[in-house]
């Protein structure tokens, strides 16, 4: 268990928070940030965010009436502190483990956790959704609040919601939590306007001092005729702050590690109605010297000696297979040094995507556009326009926000994108939110589009090698996984793969097994114990989603009347039914199941325990193969 | 063909135009404007838009050096006139006719065309990415141009781009054409801020009077200190415009339709390096006052007569059926009343979804948000968690860019939101970026939706009716075309459909056809005629792309070696494949063909003429059914 400060020990919601004297908080957020601290070095989890917003938490939960007042945490990888005070501290030792707490707030876990998150930049449209509700049933005395980062802030979703509120007249508070970071360090416009605010204070001022000027005059200048006047009432007070051009009350900037003024400012807002946006200022990680100064390794570091701020490290004696996203970012720099047209573009993932290698070595040719997938994909499109060539980065799950650019910018102009599409598949601990288990579904069913999947490290440097090859070779996804591969020496010469070309590993007569991906190495994994049973198995790695190997298909269909798919993704419109499709078109009448994601929301896990309940991992593979070979009449 | 006037007689490029006195283009312009006028009347089209931008229009050819300076049209309502002056004059009154010209700008058409466009907002992303790629190729003479209207700047996509562009040091050139109109008014805080700016110009008076004033009591009010002074100078020249405080150069606001002005201004923007925004404000329709007075009604109102302005509707001497967005429009109302949990959400498409008669007779209850469908669907999650029942109305085709809302917010958490999508299938004259194809794929492989089409306005009625008949029946989604459907008395008393019940129409032995949506219509059409020659088709009408009819099914595949499956969407992942997963995890082995849209994106023209190119217009699934029941041995 983790030790508890006095006054931490003895909540068990925020009722009993509220009991405290507002002099006690800062004890309180010390307890709190003590907790964080040892539960991070004990068990991993994400560390940063959570240390940041620590007095935002606790200032919250102790002026706001939660769970009747409504609070959303955007993203919610901030939301340990939330969970610790809404009377989870005792079983939050199980947070981000299979069956255990999730890390993420989640409406069916408390009734305090009002917002499922994850993605990020919901918040303002979600709590600006409940306060237009409130209105609608007269609730005037409920509060709610979005709590966001300034990250978070830059993607459109998050506009589109300050533009809806500041013309509703519903009661809203946004608290944008200001610390520079999202992951990664934030970039864009918007960023640098909040640090010239933050720096300089000069909106604050601003305004007192203008007027204290005018008056310095006489009093002729305040009053010297409405034309001025109004001219600097509406610049000064309308649409000095870019907030307040968009019709919020601004205030700030304010400490956000001063649990008592910001008490003290939050009581004064509940009594202030419509859109109001309070800028608090924060350090990711406070508190913990090693978080505070290398926040991105500290954003998810792990488990940590608490003394020493050494991260643990499980021993390995053998070299270890890389992850895919080292490979992407190992490998597009070597591309590009070859391919002049060559750039790189992540929304905000330069280190979980690892094109961060390529923006050190090549910053002209790499770009971080901040949290906005949309825009990433639009960009990509307008640079092919012009013969560039991008390889556009974007985790599975969250390219589901830049669908429509994909199709209605990339793929109907026909043009030369790279998408790779990082985290395809169960990721594991982050989630439902975070598995990227729809993108064979939506992709292959957009015309164009070239949709394929390495099964490891030397099919994926292929890939990315082969979709430069051909100048206007159309859009290009190529899809892998979270974590490692399987092959240690990946770094080998570049081979082309020729679109549309899958490949026979094995050959079988009892049953023919057509993966996608990496899942393709259980096959490989299974395939001895089964010969030992002398169950022959054909094993097929497809590769290519579309366009599909028909001339392989139309082989394997010949000659196998049991067919096995297998898909680290849907089962509803994924790969598998692209197959049956083939099948079905060309008059053929196998036996086929298929393998994959079932039609429900996966919850979070290691990557096996989930394939174990969707039912493929080897194991599980293992008795079906049995099963459809066993029968000579197969059914399900 | 349609009169020109003697300077644009000669204009068949930019070239020609470039030959006029700068004093010469307001009477081009006054002969554009004509053109349009007359061509609007005699062929229709989008009319409204293009008439604003008259002014604009000619000054960007005639200032910049397009093709080779890059010119991009958001959403592309407005560029007839950019395609009268670039070449396409004579061909033009094909326009939005089959096999004939775009309705927007499309890159196959012309070199001046640098970007397809159809849905809004693409335009500042596209254009930074290639101004981003003029940087990298050294092309440091290339100019960019995005012009996007104030409707288009309230999606977050666009945001993103301000977002990025305000960071990234290229030469890009945002115009704003703010007319405080997409097809509806716009609405939100941005439109109010840029109304602000504009009635009243305080932003640029006061630059010069605060500096003025200030003289005006002594030179030592100018330099009364370094804290004073920078403060001004930092609020006032920085951050007192919202798209300053985004690190653009802001210019204007300026009268769009004063060509001369447009033009000068524009030449001097061409030597300012950077990220930069003109806002010039316009007139929809300006130049035709019936179209300048009801601006949404003239966004596309058909043929009409240029001297009386009245619009020309091909007479009726019998009742017709409604369209299907009115069967909406209305039916909510109905339901609305009953059911006090119901609100209705729109992304700035009151006219074209109908929600317009809600927000006209329930104000508090129906919501226009914006061209924002990530927000209308976030929002509608919001409103949800506190019990209210949204119809979230969008388009299918820009459902696409609320996908990951849908997924994320709404499904993952099982939230009683209700999708309209209207305008599924193919829409016709508006094309490839507007066809709705891929919504049953995108959307089938969900969890926890219920997806469902009906056949018709009855079915329609009964689908809104019984989507809220439960308590938390989770998100549902309920897809219709663009257009009329086929029952002039409609308005029939509400009747419950049980959720994943489909409904066989008629029976038959020969062949079993199972349709989805509208076009069963189809089926209904030729089956007399089928009938006569013999044949014996049976009839489904799936109703339910999710959850399946699973016992409908069976009893199909049990008594049905030949089943034809018909949808208006895309074949891959589409309905007819859902009924293969069906056949195949159900060890049936029928002969299957599936009827639908192709793998390839579908140019414009009426439906009828692009569902034959598809073939499954009526003769061409005739020809299939007797195909297939001929044949014994079923073969494609």
């Amino acid at each position: 268990m983790i030790r508890q400060g006095e006054l931490l020990r003895n909540i068990y919601s925020p009722k009993d928070l509220k009991k405290l004297n507002r002099d006690g908080l800062p004890q309180l957020c010390q307890e709190l940030r003590d907790y964080l601290i040892e539960y991070g070095s004990k068990y991993g989890g994400h560390f940063g965010a959570s240390l940041g917003v620590v007095e935002i938490t606790a200032a919250i939960h102790y002026v706001f009436n939660t769970p009747y007042d409504q609070l959303v945490w955007d993203v919610g990888h901030q939301a340990y502190g939330h969970k610790i005070l809404t009377g989870r501290k005792d079983v939050f030792h199980t947070n981000r483990k299979y069956k255990g707490l999730s890390g993420f707030p989640k409406r069916s876990e408390s009734e305090y956790d009002t917002f499922g998150v994850g993605h990020s930049s919901t918040s303002i449209s979600a709590t600006l959704g409940m306060a237009v509700a409130s209105r609608n049933k007269g609730e005037h005395d409920k509060q709610h609040i979005a709590v966001i980062g300034d990250g978070a802030m830059t993607a459109g979703l998050a506009f589109e919601g300050l533009n809806h509120a500041g013309s509703e007249n519903a009661n809203l508070l946004v608290v944008l939590n200001d610390n520079c970071m999202s992951i990664d360090p934030n970039v864009g416009a918007l960023k640098k306007y909040l640090t010239e605010i933050t720096t300089t204070q000069y909106y604050n001022r601003f305004r007192d001092e203008l007027w204290n000027l005018l008056g310095k005059f006489g009093s002729g200048a305040q009053t010297m005729g409405s034309k001025m006047e109004s001219a600097v009432k509406a610049v000064v007070s309308k649409s000095s702050n870019l907030f307040e051009a968009l019709n919020f009350r601004y205030f700030g900037p304010i400490d956000g590690h001063d649990v008592i003024a910001l008490a003290k400012l939050m009581e004064d807002l509940k009594e202030i109605p419509g859109p109001k946006l309070l800028h608090c200022v924060t350090v990711k990680g406070k508190g913990y010297a090693p978080a505070e100064k290398d926040q991105t390794i500290w954003h998810a570091p792990g488990q940590f000696d608490i003394e020493s701020g050494e991260r643990i490290k499980a021993p390995s004696s053998t070299p270890e297979p890389p992850k895919y996203q080292d490979v992407f970012g190992k490998t597009i720099i070597e591309l590009a040094k070859k391919n002049k047209d060559i750039v790189g573009i992540t929304p905000a993932m330069p280190s979980g995507s690892s094109l961060k290698f390529m923006m050190e070595e090549m910053p002209d040719r790499a770009y971080d556009v901040g949290i906005a997938e949309q825009h990433a994909v639009t960009f990509s499109a307008g640079l092919a326009t012009q013969g560039q060539l991008p390889y556009c980065n974007i985790y599975s799950t969250f390219m589901q926000r830049a669908y429509d650019q994909v199709v209605h910018d990339v793929a109907t102009q026909n043009l030369h994108v790279v998408f790779c599409l990082d985290r395809g598949g169960l990721v594991g601990d982050d989630g439902p939110t975070h598995h990227g288990t729809l993108d064979y579904a939506y992709m292959r069913c957009v015309p164009n589009l070239t949709v394929m999947a390495p099964m490891n490290e030397v099919e994926l440097r292929n890939m990315m090698y082969s979709a430069q090859l051909k100048k206007n070779a159309g859009p290009i996804s190529i899809r892998y996984p979270r974590g490692q591969g399987v092959t240690v020496e990946w770094e080998k010469p570049f081979e082309e793969i020729e679109f549309g070309k899958g490949r026979m590993l094995k050959e079988g007569k009892d049953i023919a097994v057509i993966s996608i991906g990496h899942v393709g190495n259980y096959i490989t994994e299974i395939l001895p114990s089964l010969e030992k049973e002398g169950i022959d198995v054909a094993h097929y790695d497809l590769r290519f989603v579309k366009p599909l190997d028909e001339v392989l298909l139309h082989d394997i269909f010949k000659r196998h009347l049991k067919v096995l798919t297998l898909e680290n993704g849907c089962l509803q419109g994924g790969v598998g039914s692209a197959i049956i499709e083939f099948m079905t078109d060309n008059g053929y009448s196998s036996k086929v199941k298929r393998l994959g994601i079932p039609d429900n929301f996966i919850e979070h896990g290691k990557p096996i325990e989930l394939h174990k309940e969707c039912g493929y991992d080897p194991e599980s593979i293992k008795v079906v193969v049995k099963a459809m070979v066993s029968q000579k009449e197969f059914a399900i």
